[in-house]
C-alpha cells in the first residue's frame, strides 16, 4: 500500500468516505487555481466539515510526512492553491457557516469558506457590510482572502483584508488548533495574526475568521473622468489625494483596456479617451456632496475633456460595469494574456506608465492598463497569442520587467494577488538573502519539515534543520569581528 | 575581568568610549521606565548613534550571552524597558534624525529616538502629521512606540502605531540588520512588520521607522457633555457609533477622575455630573458640521444635561485639559495609584463599569474611570495609599480583577500600554498554553538564547532548546491517537 493509500484509508475512517477523494477524474477538478497555467492533479483530496477535520487531516499529512496544500473556492490569481502532486489538496469549501453576526460590536464570525459577498448579504439588514471587495468576490472565500490579504477597489480607503480580521482560529501546520487574535482590536503579545494574513497557506490553515463589519455608507457618489493620456489621469489623482480626500476608489483604465471593455460591454466610455478615471466618493451625504464638488474641480483643472456623474444607482453600475469586466474584456482584443499585479507609489504613476509603455514597445508587446490609482496597484494586462512562436516568451519578458519598475520605484512585486507559485522566482529581486531567510525563521518555526504548501512564496526553501543556520556564513555581520565591522 | 568588563572594553573600542556607561551613579538614572514601582539598575548602558552601532552592540551581547534591552525615552507604562541587572541597556535616544520628509507619497523615515510629536511638527509646514498620539507624545519616541505599538485618544478614528508604521530596519536578536516592510501599503512574504511592532523589545532593535503621514484635517471640532451616570455617557458613546459616525476622539470620565482633574487644574466641567464625555470630530467641514449636529442631538437623547462646544482652540484646549491631566490629576486625591489598562467590547462598557465598582467596593478600594470610551479602551485608577497597610495589595487584587471582568467580557488584558514586565503574569488568563507556546516559536526562532529583553511579554519563558517541543505532551491533539481525538 502506498502511503497515499494509507493516508486515504486513515482519513475514510476519521472522516467520511464520501469526503476524501482519490479518483483522478475527480481530481482534476482542482487542478489550478485562476492562474490556469499552472496545473497539477493532487493525489487526494479531503473535504473537512469541521475544524477538527481539518486537523485531523493536518495531523495525518504530518505523520505521513505528506505534503498539503489548503484551497477555498480557487479563485487566486498567482497560483497559491496549486495543488502538490504527491500531497493533499485540503478544501475548505464545506466550512459555509456564518458562526455569528454581531453589528452591535462590528464583528462576525465566519467559516473559512463563507463567500465574500455573502458575509455583506447577512450584515446588509442590519446597515453593515465586509469592505474589501475583490473583482471575485462573488465566488471568492474568506479562507481564501485571508489567505492572500486580498484586496479590491475599494480599499483605497478601507484597507485590505489584513485591516478587517480581528480574530482567526487556526490549524497549524502540526496539525494544533491555536487561536490568534480575538474580537478586540489589538490583543498583547505578537500580532501573529497579521503575520498569518497573507502567509498563503504556508503557516496553517484558518478554520474560524472573526472579521469587522463596516457601517454601511449613507451616501455614494461616481464620476467617470475622460482625460486625453494617463499622464493627466494621474496627475488628477495626486490632486485629489493631495487635496486631502479619500474616495473609496479611484480607478484607471488606460486606451486599450478602455477599447477592450467597449467590445465586450459596451460600457459606452467618452470617445477618444486616452485613459478614464472612475472615483467613488462614500460617506455622510454633507462630506460626499461637498468633497463630490472638490473631485469634479480638480479632474477639471487636471484637463479632463468630459466628467460624467452618476444620477442614480443604474448609471453608477454603468461605469462600473466597463471595469469590472476589464480582465475578462481583454479577450475580445487578445486571445491570450497575462494579469500583472505591482504596486508603485501613486506619485510614480506617470513616470512608470511611461516606462512601461517603453518596454513593451521594446519588445513588440501590447499592454493595457487597469488600476486602482488611488493607492498605486497596478494591474498590466500583457497581451500576447500563444500560437505565435515567441510571443508568450516576450510577454513573460515584459510582464517580469513591469515588476522591476515597480522595485526600482520603491515599490512591490505584488499589490493584492499574492505570491504563490507564480511570482515566488521574484522575491530576491526584492528582498536580500538575510530577508528571506528571517521570514523563513517563522516558517521553520511552524512548519519544520515543510509540508505546508511548499514550493509557495519562497524561491529556495530553506532547509529548517541547519539552525542556527543565520548564523553559518552569508552575512558580513555575523563573519566580522568586531573591529572589522566598525 | 568579569562578562562585563570585557564586554564594556568591547564596546568602548566598537563604539567611542563616552557611549558606553559603566558608572553605577550614571547606571542609576536607568533604572526604571514610566512604570516606576519596578526598578533594576543595568550593569551597562549603551548610547549608539547609528544603526551599525545598534547591530555592534547586539553582536557584542549575543557573543558574550549577555542580555540586553533597548529603550527609548523610558516613558512606557508596562515597564518594558525595564533593565536586566546582568544585561546592557541599548539606549535609542541618540538615533534622532528625521532622515526623510516626503509629504507628497504622506511617507516619513525617522529614527528611533525622534519624539513622536517632533515628526507631527516636521510635517505640519507640508500640510500633514503623524497621527497616533500618546498622551507622552511630547516625550515618547517612535522607537518605543514601535515597540509598544502605542495608542492615544485619537486612535479611534486613525487606528494605532501598526497602522501607521510601513516600514521597519531592525536589528535582529542576533545582530543582523534586516529590513521589514516599505513604504508601499504592503509587501509580499509574511508580514513580520506587524509581529515586530508591539513585540515589546523581544524581537530586535528599531533602528529605522518609516512612518505613513496622515493629511491635516479641514475642521475639528469638540464638545464636552455632562451626563447624570456612566450608563448614560455610555450609551451616548454606542449611539454615535451606532449611527456610522467615527469620532476622531470620544473620552470618558467618570465622578472621582472629574473631581481629581478639578482638584488640579480647575478645568470648569460642569458641576455635577457624573460622568463627562469629550466627543472631537474632525475632517471636510462639511462632514464635521453636519456630523456634529448629529452627535449633539444623540448626547442630548442619551440624557446630557449639559453640553459645551468648543467656540474656538483656546476652548477646545480648555476641554482637553481635564482629560490630559486626568492621570496626574489623581495625585491630588490619592496618594498612590495604578494606572491600569484593558479593553472590552465597547458595547459591554456600562456592565463592565458597574462590575468594577461593585468588585472595588468589595475591598474598599476607590477606582476612578478615564478612558477611550469609542474604541472600549479602559483606563481604570485604582487608589491607594501605601502607607496604610494592606492597602497596596487590596488595589493590586481589584487591578487584576478589573483584567479578568475585560478577559470575561470578550477583551483583553491591554489595549496600548503593554504587556512588558507588569502584565506577563496575566498572559495565561488571556491565553492557552499552546497559544503562549505558538507565539513563542516565533520568539526563540529570533532569538533561541533568549537575549532580547527577556522576563518581558511571557510568563514562563520556553526552552528553545528543547524542539520540536510543541509535540511533546501538553496539547491532547499531540498526544492523541486520531480515533481518540475523532
Amino acid at each position: 500500500m502506498s502511503d497515499i493509500d494509507a493516508l486515504a484509508a486513515r482519513l475514510r475512517a476519521g472522516l467520511a468516505p464520501d469526503q476524501v477523494l482519490t479518483d483522478r477524474q475527480q481530481l482534476r477538478t482542482y487542478e489550478c487555481d485562476g492562474l490556469a497555467n499552472y496545473k497539477v492533479i493532487p493525489a487526494l483530496v479531503a473535504l473537512p466539515r469541521s475544524a477538527e477535520q481539518v486537523a485531523i487531516v493536518v495531523r495525518a499529512c504530518v505523520d505521513a510526512k505528506v505534503p498539503f496544500v489548503a484551497r477555498g473556492s480557487g479563485t487566486g490569481l498567482s497560483g497559491g492553491a496549486l495543488p502538490h502532486a504527491d500531497g493533499v489538496l485540503i478544501v475548505t469549501s464545506q466550512l459555509r457557516d456564518i458562526v455569528e453576526l454581531r453589528p452591535e460590536d462590528e464583528r462576525a464570525v465566519v467559516q473559512p469558506g463563507v463567500i465574500n459577498l455573502q458575509v455583506t448579504q447577512a450584515a446588509t439588514p442590519y446597515g453593515y457590510y465586509y469592505a474589501p471587495d475583490p473583482s471575485s468576490q462573488q465566488i471568492c472565500s474568506i479562507g481564501g482572502n485571508v489567505a492572500e490579504n486580498s484586496g479590491g477597489a475599494h480599499c483605497l480607503k478601507y484597507g485590505f483584508t489584513t485591516n478587517h480580521v480581528t480574530g482567526l482560529q487556526v490549524v497549524a501546520p502540526d496539525g494544533e488548533q491555536v487561536q490568534l487574535g480575538g474580537a478586540a482590536p489589538d490583543t498583547p503579545g505578537y500580532d501573529l495574526l497579521g503575520a498569518f494574513v497573507g502567509s498563503e497557506g504556508t503557516l496553517g490553515i484558518a478554520t474560524e475568521v472573526t472579521v469587522r463589519l463596516t457601517r454601511l455608507p449613507e451616501s455614494v457618489r461616481t464620476l467617470l473622468a475622460a482625460f486625453a493620456s494617463t499622464d493627466q489621469a494621474g496627475a488628477a489623482t495626486s490632486a485629489i489625494i493631495a487635496a486631502g480626500v479619500v474616495p473609496a476608489a479611484i480607478e484607471m483604465m488606460d486606451v486599450l483596456s478602455i477599447e477592450a471593455a467597449e467590445a465586450a460591454v459596451h460600457c459606452g466610455y467618452p470617445a477618444g479617451a486616452g485613459a478614464v478615471l472612475i472615483v467613488e466618493l462614500d460617506g455622510p451625504d454633507a462630506e460626499v456632496r461637498a468633497q463630490f464638488d472638490e473631485v469634479t474641480r480638480l479632474c477639471d483643472e487636471a484637463g479632463a475633456f468630459e466628467i460624467r456623474v452618476a444620477a442614480d444607482d443604474t448609471e453608477r453600475q454603468l461605469i462600473w460595469r466597463g471595469r469590472k469586466s476589464a480582465f475578462a474584456a481583454v479577450g475580445r482584443i487578445s486571445p491570450d494574456y497575462i494579469v500583472q499585479d505591482g504596486v508603485i507609489p501613486r506619485t510614480a504613476l506617470p513616470e512608470v506608465l511611461r516606462r512601461i509603455n517603453e518596454v513593451a514597445a521594446g519588445h513588440g508587446v501590447r499592454v493595457a492598463n487597469v488600476f486602482h490609482a488611488g493607492d498605486g496597484n497596478l494591474h498590466p494586462l500583457v497581451l500576447f497569442d500563444a500560437r505565435v512562436p515567441g510571443e508568450a516568451e516576450r510577454a513573460e519578458t515584459v510582464s517580469g520587467a513591469i515588476l522591476d519598475l515597480c522595485i526600482e520605484h520603491g515599490g512591490s512585486i505584488t499589490g493584492e494577488h499574492g505570491v504563490g507559485v507564480d511570482k515566488a522566482r521574484y522575491m530576491p529581486r526584492m528582498f536580500t538573502d538575510t530577508d528571506l531567510d528571517t521570514m523563513q525563521l517563522v516558517r521553520c518555526a511552524f512548519d519544520p519539515d515543510g509540508l505546508a504548501n511548499p514550493g509557495k512564496v519562497f524561491p529556495t526553501p530553506r532547509l529548517c534543520g541547519e539552525r542556527p543556520g543565520r548564523h553559518q556564513g552569508a552575512h558580513p555581520l555575523q563573519e566580522a569581528g568586531l573591529g572589522e565591522v566598525f
